[in-house]
């Protein structure tokens, strides 16, 4: 097998720091943000205390289940700043009783077989990186097997003619794109959890990818899923486009594992780009950076990046030097696209009416801004593991809102946020020592942004948990009473319910309830996410 | 009231020829066609022979419902040419027994609550012009109430600075881009059935509009919609992206009617277009025209029209001259789009290796090509009232594939329209006299193009209906077959329905049949239209 997953927070054992790496950078953080403590120790995955399975592997299984201590603990969490720290603290207080690892659409059903049978519960698992206690098997009594896709990785089909590939659910970002390179293509889906994370669990939690416009989400590259359901097997039709009565593929979308197993899809790909136009705005304004995002979304230009960091965040992420930094790039695989750059500056100038002191500029390979701020992004889960080690809370809120409430949305979840941190961590409200709430934007709309809001506070060591539930309660609370959404693109899982329950039309829940009952009537599938059991 | 429509076929009664005009008409489409017979007149409204009703117009109901013989015969069939010729023939056969016209919600359930205590089903009914049997009660002995919709036709609320309107779901095309002119704004949606259809209808049935590339459907400028259900109201929050479980609002999307009556939606609209830039290419080799527009619908450049037609449909609608045509234009609110349009040229100039003989290109307001094809489209509806008044059947079939099965897919169509037609009319396959089999896409994607078929051929006269299902018969057969999905944008109807099954996933039927039952327990809604009831 190789390299192996941490048995708590975020990717391979052999990427851990050394206990002195870790020291040197607890000591950076604190001289950064102005709190974080001593190093402490994650609990070894040997000492950790783990109930026996309540379910015993079937004989003649042939490696289709495990029972493994490693493997029930790496699957007992997802990877929310709650879960890394329980993982931490060695709480792993539900593990699933048995892991299934499929090899085929045929196992898959076999463990669901399995399941009935036994009354168990079956937890769809894909790179196992929910947020939102999506795979957490908080069940109670009820026994549990987690379903591992990793097995189904790969592309099974290519059709470079219409630009779409046939891939397994399984199949990790690397994974994907590593076979799609063999045919010059790529997914281009890079969500933050793109190392780890699957097809199959973007699609079942609508993934928000690289695309800041138009094609923003897993949804709009995906041409067919096909999934297994305790009634039969759910298969679309490839197609660019249908208008045949509701699309079946959005009821999939977002449906967090509740009414299938997704086993494959067709999802749309493309060449390479090999032009790239990139561009960095530093802008004092906050208002007037926002408007600049604002014109730009509702220029029809499309740009394929057009990120938004304030100040605090530009700075954190080393990007900036304290005015707010707008991120704008184009691509293409066939012509350049300096000149839509061009068109894109031209607008930004003209939003932005004081302050926007200088604009880097860089092609393709070199370097600058906008590439030190994506390897700060992809480097964020590794540094989170770090930040629970010193005794840092983290946590992100996501939402998205229309342009006419963004100013007063964003201004009371920012305060809600840091008065919430400071409360739950006993810290003062400003100055040194304060918790630190950032915003950006990741996609954008014509319509509205969607805001992406990091809180990092001093954590209350031994009772994270508990703090993070206050902070993230008050914050969820003041997100649905701005009229945003509870999540743009993190999924609801179990740790979103409350919040979601308030949100959805009432209709559409008993319509949901609805179809998980005539399709699973036993809820052998994820019960207690997205509607009750 | 002024203006009233005529009570079968298309428009208004005051814009219906005089029989000079319509003997001209005859004898140019025969010169034309090389078919079509004597004028034959239809059928007075007072001829008509119309079952009783068969529910009484409830006492103190102050103009909500009417019994009366105009509204109940122009509430009895949609828009398809087989309910166009029987229309034309005064063959009601089944009308709603009353027609309702809510101005409120509170009407929209008055009536739900009656249709419930009398046992009488409701069919929404915005436009009226479905061509696909969706407002026909086609119920045996149940009695219907048609719910005309047209009363709620207001723009409520304006944003401009999301860019969004709430507009009741009963204002037609041109009522409400009237009001939305007045802010300077337009929902640029221009389906082909426009002066007629209401954003309620385009909601429900999946409308595609103007855009030929990214926002084709009507789902992609819906931002919440509002329906009322008989199991309460169903209103999605105003937001520009969500991932928030499964989008409740593409489950409404497309629903026909079948679980709410949709009353109200915010849609995203923009400033009026201020800069375009067009041209029309004629190309020899349809291959090479397919790839010229696939190329274009990969290149990221997004044009607002990008429409190919073959060349006998470019003759037929007055822009060809025996060559394909290629329309490509793109359009702005803030800045000159000339360079995209030059892009977009040299990828067509890059897929045409040989007889690419013309380019004619025009500015705003110049006419030209593109317009003279807009006016033929637009007028299109008309047109066929008169095909029917001389003895032509007219009939189109639209659906999308990917690029890869493309060549197949059109040719099979194309073989399978023309043999078809011409075995049911008992026409010549070849040659003067035989039907004509158009192409066109209509909207085009990354993946594959719709393309857009039109059978034309002698009517046999008084057999019409049973003519033009044996042509929908095979044609429809011929797509499923070929990969294609049995509808693009003209929703699935009652006519779609043996296909359609067909087509949607069988779980995901189930999961719409219970929505359906638990939303709708009665089957008050639209029974028959894309589920059983």
């Amino acid at each position: 097998m190789g390299r192996r997953l941490k048995h708590w927070g975020w990717g391979y054992e052999d990427r851990a720091p050394s206990a002195a790496q870790l020291r040197e950078a607890a000591e950076g953080i604190r001289a950064r943000l102005g709190f974080g403590g001593e190093v402490e120790k994650p609990v070894p995955l040997e000492a950790v205390e783990l109930r026996p399975p309540r379910l015993r592997v079937p004989a003649g299984g042939d490696g289709l289940y495990s029972d493994g201590r490693y493997e029930r603990v790496t699957h007992a969490l997802g990877k929310a700043y709650r879960d890394v720290v329980r993982g931490f603290r060695g709480r792993f207080e539900d593990p699933p009783d048995l892991v299934a690892f499929p090899r085929s659409e045929a196992e898959v059903e076999a463990v669901l077989e399995l399941a009935a049978a036994e009354g168990a519960a079956v937890i769809p698992f894909g790179g196992g990186t929910s947020v939102v206690g999506g795979v957490e098997p908080r069940l109670g009594e009820r026994p549990s097997i987690s379903l591992d896709l990793r097995r189904l990785d790969r592309v099974l089909d290519v059709d470079p003619v219409s630009g779409a590939a046939r891939i397994g659910a399984g199949a990790t970002g690397p994974r994907l794109e590593e076979q799609l390179r063999e045919h010059g293509l790529t997914l281009r889906h890079f969500p933050q959890s793109f190392e780890l994370s699957t097809l199959g669990g973007w699609i079942a939690t609508r993934a928000g990818g690289h695309f800041a416009t138009v094609e923003t989400h897993i949804d709009d590259l995906v041409e067919s899923v096909r999934a297994i359901t305790p009634r039969g097997t759910w298969e679309s039709r490839r197609l660019p486009a249908s208008g045949a009565g509701p699309s079946p593929d959005r009821l999939l979308l977002g449906s967090e594992g509740v009414l299938g197993v997704i086993t494959e899809a067709w999802a749309r790909v493309r060449p390479r780009p090999e032009f790239k136009a990139q561009a960095t705005v530093a802008i004092d304004a906050w208002s007037e950076a926002a408007a600049a995002v604002r014109a730009l979304s509702q220029s029809g230009l499309h740009p394929s990046n057009c990120r938004l960091l304030d100040a605090v965040e530009a700075e954190l992420t080393g990007v900036g030097d304290g005015a707010h930094v707008l991120l704008v790039a184009f691509e293409s695989a066939h012509a350049p696209v300096d000149r839509r750059l061009d068109e894109a500056l031209e607008i930004v100038a003209n939003a932005v009416h004081s302050g926007m002191r200088k604009e880097v500029r860089s092609r393709q390979g070199e370097g600058g801004a906008a590439e030190r701020w994506r390897g700060a992004f992809m480097a964020a889960p590794y540094l989170r593991d770090v930040f629970v080690a010193c005794g840092v809370l983290s946590e992100t809120f996501e939402s998205a809102i229309t342009w006419d409430r963004f100013e007063e949305f964003h201004a009371t979840v920012m305060e809600t946020a840091r008065r919430a941190a400071a409360r739950a961590s006993g810290a003062p409200e400003e100055g040194r020592g304060a918790p630190i709430v950032t915003c950006r934007f990741t996609h954008v709309y014509p319509d509205g942004p969607a805001p992406y809001f990091t809180v990092l506070a001093p954590a209350v060591r031994g009772g994270e948990v508990e703090q993070w539930d206050e902070v993230k309660a008050a914050v969820s609370e003041a997100i649905l009473a701005a009229g945003g959404t509870i999540t743009h693109h993190h999924a609801v899982g179990r740790d979103h319910r409350p919040f979601y329950d308030r949100q959805r039309p009432e209709p559409f829940a008993a319509a949901l309830r609805a179809a998980k009952a005539a399709l699973d009537p036993e809820a052998l599938l994820n019960p207690g996410v997205l509607i009750d059991p």
